[in-house]
């Protein structure tokens, strides 16, 4: 039976990759490069087939999504063969990403969502849908005291004031609907209370925050490795540089600090201490689709010998992204129908900031995945 | 009882930084950065104190250790007060490391060399020795039909000419004198059945080789990353620029392509494949007692899309390898403390070239550690 | 006859630097490495001899000097042996480095300033002194109409709230005794047209502003090449991370703000446009007193090519700006001394900001200077 | 009148990115990025119009321009819009660029090549041709006592053994058809002292050698930074990885020698004294057209404070050597007109390896570029 994906953000660079890329795939276009459930460890007759993933959801812009796929083509993140090659495929999505509704109160948007999935999956004959935010970064949200308890929330929803963050209703309307959720973004997404308490209840997994494809993924492998050693790391400062919509966006105050306090909590918890140093978040628009970042490292050997590192990395995001979109839909929609509910802290490999109390390197983080997925009946 | 420590190049940057290193360690004058036996994992009541380790040791050149201590110092290696603080312990030493002995036949050398040890063995009444090698690396031995067993060894080495590479005649003595044997350097060192047949007969372990202190460490923990991210690396490629004589040394022909084939090993083994690129090594003067490695990485995402990585590491040599030599003795001897003889596997976290067939991935590494660690009895 | 050098902030690492090195040089002890009035084409028989300078100054802190050389020796910036042996002269300076007068007024404070000048150049017989602000940056200065006219803000001094930052009260000092002045600093100092009025009242010269060290040497070498290239620059993103009492300070907002303009000036006036791209200021304490600088610069070749370059600079500021220190009091004494009065615009080789309307391409910048010095009657 | 461009070579990457580029700006579909001489100090009325070059050439491998152009577009050299748009005019050079001709002693080749190029220039009608050396780099050549003088050589020439390499032969059949001549390779060229007689005797220009690109570019402005601050360069290493032909072929020994040997001057000439380092070329095949050089400078300030550069360069040597080309051709032919013969040392600027006894820095290279374009009649 087929699963659905239903993406938040449905016409940025994330998801149109994630599409084309899935498509070519079943085409037998594309090699699996970057899909970590394809790694022989990882693969599980549990997971439901690349090729049996079926594609819709919600944007607020109108661009095609051939339209958008041949900008990405332009901008190399995907091969122009490709994109020309695919346009049937491709122009048929256009009419599975809907403009995201918008109703009177939060709970009429909330309703007008699940609507649009409940059609989708019936309409697919889905046997479940994964609701999948990689939409912009959010400003971090204002604490509500309706957050704290879902008979509260809801009621607070039916009011004239907005008292959830976008990313937060969705996961609302997924739940609801009974789907699982996966927050890409640093947003707020399921991870308040009242959410956690419909998730148990509506029995739904939900996974996130913020897909680790960059400069946080290195330190997650360089930070365990100075800790394994002993040395002591006295200062790790970092810059980034971003291009595209998502630099624009992050180079604004509020998302800026919702994603650099993301990006730091992995040394402090791989490290047992905290160097000194922030990471700067920098809008420069001819870097297109890519991203770098630089990282300085001083650390202290034998005797308190001054040393350092440097590491530049120079990634294309979407490219990163997208197949670990797909891996989380696979992962997810597994643990679904396994019978799993609220968060899914084995999903920590994928997020700069996971869910639950757990390791922050990415050695452990695998491991942790491997047995997850060795656990699926 | 107190455990001995036999360098072998005695008076080199490697060893004088152990020493001064295990001296401020035991005077309370220095914290243990970089032992990684004293990361809470690894205490283990099995592993000799530091302040129960003696040192002695053989040396072709004959500075005075407080001499090359305080060159060390000179050259930001080691803190100048602390070998103030510490000359007379520093002048005491200059006792115990010898002129390397040099008898008529390979055979009488190493009567000669397992002599030394007895010496120092029963003067200091220990119970039992390590000998490391931590001299200059030597060009790859030419192969020799004694190598394969024992008994043709013995008899060759009897003969006029040289049949064993130092480092595999240093091997030879220690186990003769029932010690255990530890190679930091890339050196054919035990890496031979004779060895290893002899080994085993005299019952002591050994561990090698060529200690993992800047850009394979690195290495070891990226190559891992971009595995378990089933990306697709393309080309690796370095440049290690050193000073000090071990710079002059690896820039040499021989010796460099030593080093280097034990460098490039850790992605073969870890991806799965090899790619392009090599890791030059090339003498730099001014770097003095500090290493500069420079690496490119070119790799392939999701639908083809090409990125990039470089670090660049600047490190000092002995300040790493020193609290990683103290390491392995405490390692080595509570293994032959605890009946073990022959290779030591479980030691392959501290080495670029680890013998047998072990895990690269340095996390794997370390946990195979704490387990070998865990189960002394 | 003997140059008087009068260093406000004259406890701090480059002014004690610039002391040290010139006691080193005069007793035969050092190099004038970095000094470029010692290269070929600006040697000049009506420059001071560096063995000629006499130093004095004001200082809010008071650590001796001696104090400040032995640290900035720990920190790597001195050989240690040259403070030892140096030590006797080093203590004699302490009594010429008097606390920083205040007054009632900001007219007491600068009249103060004037009396211990003026005391120094009597004592010392000095034909001239140069008076050199190498305190820590200021905030931006706030505008006030006292600033436009000589007459104004002779009157505004006496009134009870300051109306000049520091850096300018001690310009209008330093002319008021008839001395030259030199902002090696990003602050005001003598660029209000009330001082400029002042220096060409009194015949004197000045120079400045923030010595060019480190990021913008390069940039000033770099931006020109890619315009001589036809090159299309599209973006020039900088971190420069500090150590040290600078980088703390620079750090704030305000005195970062100030610096970052600087900076980024070169650029514009360089290429004819301005790339995207900011330069941040961060403190790293670990740095000690030496900074890491990483810029990317972005550009187009021809037919749109995208392509970029990276540097990184490790650089200690005070070895830096020290030799410069000396060789634009030994220049500014001789402009003095030929008569020239007002700004020098043909020292705008040794700064981030220079006053005039001058070339930013260091290249041209040397042709101005040589030029400048073959001039000097 | 128009002006010829003969490309030894005419197929190659830097060739056929020139041919599309001029024919680009002739239809003004683009912006003259990266030429020189449309800068305004360089814009001189007695240059060629770009629109008025007309190109011809020879190459031993017969892949179709078009082709060629694509690949060079899906590699990221071109734009893809532009070759599609340029169809018809780059289908047309193939008529233009024949296979390189070889007779049965090299002075058939040269009378081959000779007829060719007369046949050019008749049939379009050109004032002069310009051909240019675009072609691989050859190990450097034998010596041969035919170099030394133009009738021996001539008298050689006629003999079964070849004694000039290819890129001789091409300067003497250029020079015997009263061309001028080019070397934008490293290669041996005209810089014998047969072949200045002879282009003294026919009365036409030549310029070389090594377009200066990419690494050693930037060498030509830092050494002259390092010089003019007085700063005591002590290493500086590179490490050059390329992809495409050139680095396969830089990559084998004779010619990786011949370049790096160029590569080098530079320091030595700009700064008084040869640093320790080599540059090593590595050929890195997944680096396509693109080229990554990194370099690291140690340097010491004043009284000996080691200090640091890195930097590393990533780019298109095809999209920065093209528009050097049409620079190159546009002021030989101009010199040529101008009634030059001989040597041009005033276009020193664009090579790595100038002829004569040149300044090396990349500034003063530009004003003798400006000066001998001002004083063009």
């Amino acid at each position: 039976m087929r699963t659905g994906v239903w993406l938040v953000g449905g016409r940025g660079s994330v998801a149109v990759t994630s599409m084309v890329g899935a498509v070519a795939l079943r085409a037998g276009l594309a090699e699996p490069t970057g899909c970590v459930t394809e790694l022989p460890p990882l693969r599980h007759p549990q997971l439901p087939q690349l090729a049996d993933l079926v594609f819709g959801g919600h944007d607020v812009i109108a661009t095609p999504i051939l339209k958008k796929a041949e900008a990405l083509a332009d901008a190399g993140v995907l091969p122009g063969r490709l994109v020309t090659a695919l346009q049937p495929e491709l122009a048929a999505l256009d009419a599975e990403v809907r403009p995201a509704p918008r109703g009177a109160t939060q709970a009429e948007t909330a309703a007008l969502i699940t609507a649009d999935i409940d059609e989708f999956r019936r309409r697919h004959e889905l046997g479940r849908v994964v609701v999948v935010n990689v939409s912009s970064t959010e400003p971090a949200a204002e604490p509500h005291e309706a957050h704290a308890a879902l008979d509260v929330l809801r009621e607070a929803l039916r009011g004239p004031v907005p008292v959830l963050p976008p990313s937060s209703l969705y996961a609302y309307a997924a739940f609801t609907a009974g789907c699982s959720f996966v927050d890409f973004t640093p947003s707020t997404g399921a991870r308040l209370p009242a959410l956690s308490q419909l998730a148990h209840e509506r029995g739904v997994p939900y996974a996130g925050h913020d897909g680790k494809t960059g400069e946080t993924l290195v330190k997650s492998v360089l930070a365990p490795m100075f800790a394994m050693r002993a040395l002591d790391v006295r200062s790790w400062s970092g810059a980034n540089l971003l291009g595209g919509g998502d630099g624009a966006n992050l180079s604004q105050p509020a998302p800026n600090a919702a994603k650099a306090a993301s990006k730091q909590r992995v040394l402090a918890e791989t490290l047992g201490y905290t160097p000194q140093g922030d990471t700067r978040i920098e809008y420069v628009e001819d870097l297109g689709e890519f991203k770098t970042a630089w990282d300085l490292i001083t650390f202290r050997g034998f005797l308190g010998t001054a040393m350092r590192m440097e590491f530049s990395w120079h990634g294309c995001d979407s490219a990163l992204a997208a197949p670990l979109v797909l891996d989380l839909v696979r992962l997810t929609a597994a643990a679904h129908r396994a019978g799993r509910s609220g968060p899914l802290p084995e999903l920590a490999f994928f997020f700069k900031d996971p869910l639950g109390d757990v390791e922050h390197g990415l050695t452990a983080q695998f491991d942790a995945l491997v047995r997850m997925v060795e656990g699926l009946a």
